[in-house]
């Protein structure tokens, strides 16, 4: 079996504003020293297959067409062998 | 200035609707190979402080004030130094 992780991020260029909300609320807390916050999401996903080159060519599938908006977001992934 | 990669994610006993409906969605797609699929966060947050030991205790608040859900998930991170 093999486990992707697959980290789904707005591109530099995009506005994330779930980050400057999160951003604003740690000020108000008492955070100053808090510049900037990002906000992403990590997918894992779990294969019954123990061929990397398959998985590869699926996860590429399913985050092009289900996972990440090629508009505003980029992704990137590591497998690792699981037992 | 120093970045906290922090994932926070549901405990493995906490049943994820999200990551369900990715699964089932995969299946439908024809990707019958994914066995499990799991959903969490990752936010990225930059300091304006070289301290490691001040920002990890920020940190530890930040993630139990705002965060995570300290019912339903678990966090944790990791400090890289930034120009």
């Amino acid at each position: 079996m093999l486990k992707a992780k697959i980290f789904v991020q707005l591109k530099a260029s995009v506005l994330d504003p779930q980050g400057k909300a999160v951003t604003n609320s740690l000020h108000n807390l008492g955070f100053g020293g808090v510049v900037d916050t990002r906000i992403s999401k990590y997918i894992e996903i779990l294969f019954d297959s123990a061929d990397e080159a398959e998985v590869r060519t699926q996860v590429d599938k399913i985050c092009d067409s289900l996972l990440a908006n090629p508009n505003t977001e980029t992704y990137h992934y590591q497998l690792e062998a699981q037992e």
